[in-house]
């Protein structure tokens, strides 16, 4: 009987691209995995459900040579996440990873990322979860230097599990080789935004419709943030927590006058 | 020139829904309302945004009798605040307001509910923000009762602002009259999870697919959470943030050691 850990292994750029495929590949020198992935991108997501159209979750074969399990599903990440562990899995699995995430889920993305969805997803089912994304939205991008650092902090989180009702946000620099990151630091999410730039277009019958765009804008000066940390070239790992409770804000809010 | 409060209104159950329908009528009483919602149903759409399609947000006439301003866009609820500050409006709202959404956003409903989501992004944007859902799912549900509530937060957010970066979370109990409901308590969001139960079909090809539906477990049996107060016939208001960082486990994941 196998004593290695099962490990589920999601995304949100879909099941083919490349940074899902390194994931996979890490995860299965660690453990047995079992693929539940979008069948499409599925970026910008963020915690939505499929709830007003039925859901199909094939069994697929994307690599030949691999004797991987995999699952290609309609729905959203967190659906994913979802089915894989209600419909798929014969037991609950050690590990969720999600990723590797074409571009940043640094900061205020974690709040659009279906990547991130889909760990707090298995977080809130008490599933060890961790997203992974690497800071280049190219789908040429290298995933090779960022291996070994994927592979310390799950195999971290196998052995020590997580605080109770977290899942971590790691995001990964830019960088040739392995060496030209620094490390990994422990952070908190920087307060940021997106600057929209909606760009207006008319189609070809005359009515207008908009193009979505944006700038991310670092609001945050403070110490010890994911942002300053992939600046300066280190790994940044921010525990998430999904009871949005503002504890600090109950006081405050007590004292109002609220009788209708 | 009016000194009335801007007021933007959205929802997730889309620009027709009896629950919008009602809040606007709400708003046009305390305030110089604007409408941007969902031009059809967007519920359990979380944080998600559109990037991969482009948006349409058309003026549009739901009430003959009505001279509000009300846009109806393509897009999910997140979009329609986004589209909504960035091209509706001509400066800053000073409230947005959510809802009244057709079932429960309490405690981890929080987290997939399209209603709240667009609350958090006017939140991010530096917008007092409430999400309102009655705890009634059908089309056909009373929202009189709840009138006095709404309007009595919403009118104590415009005059006293809320805590930095923090949105509301209201949900109202189901009531035949406005005096069942024994008025409003400050809460925590309460611990809970879905039970998913998967309907497994077959499509008349022969191929398996999936309707996700579940059953809501709480978790928690501790004290002032949104769920007891519900249970109890209150109005729960939950303080919400958006830094998701779970700042206690920091410390502890400071001790691990990460040296890839």
């Amino acid at each position: 009987m196998s004593r290695k850990p099962l490990i589920l292994v999601t995304n949100d750029d879909g099941i083919t691209a490349p940074g899902i495929r390194h994931l996979i590949q890490i995860m299965n020198t660690i453990g047995d995995v079992v693929v539940v992935a979008p069948d499409r991108p599925q970026s910008g997501m963020g915690h939505a459900i499929t709830l007003s159209e039925n859901l199909y979750c094939d069994p697929v074969v994307i690599d030949q040579y691999s004797d991987i399990e995999e699952y290609s599903c309609s729905g959203t990440p967190v659906d994913c996440v979802k089915i894989g562990t209600q419909q798929i899995l014969v037991r609950q699995p050690d590990l969720l990873v999600s990723g590797i995430n074409h571009g940043s889920n640094a900061s205020i993305n974690v709040i659009y990322s279906g990547t991130m969805s889909a760990a707090v997803e298995a977080g809130i089912e008490g599933i060890p979860a961790i997203g992974f994304s690497l800071l280049d939205y190219s789908m040429e991008a290298d995933f090779k230097p960022s291996t070994k650092y994927v592979k310390r902090i799950a195999m971290e989180v196998l052995e020590k599990g997580l605080p109770p009702r977290t899942v971590l946000n790691v995001n990964i620099p830019i960088a040739k080789k392995s060496s030209d990151i620094k490390g990994i630091k422990i952070c908190r999410q920087a307060q940021a935004k997106w600057q929209e730039q909606f760009d207006k277009r008319s189609n070809p019958q005359g009515r207008d419709y908009y193009w979505l765009s944006g700038e991310f804008v670092n609001q945050d000066d403070g110490e010890n943030t994911d942002v300053e940390a992939l600046e300066n070239n280190y790994v940044s790992v921010v525990p998430i927590q999904f009871d949005l409770t503002a504890h600090t804000a109950l006081e405050e809010l007590k004292k109002w006058d609220l009788d209708a």
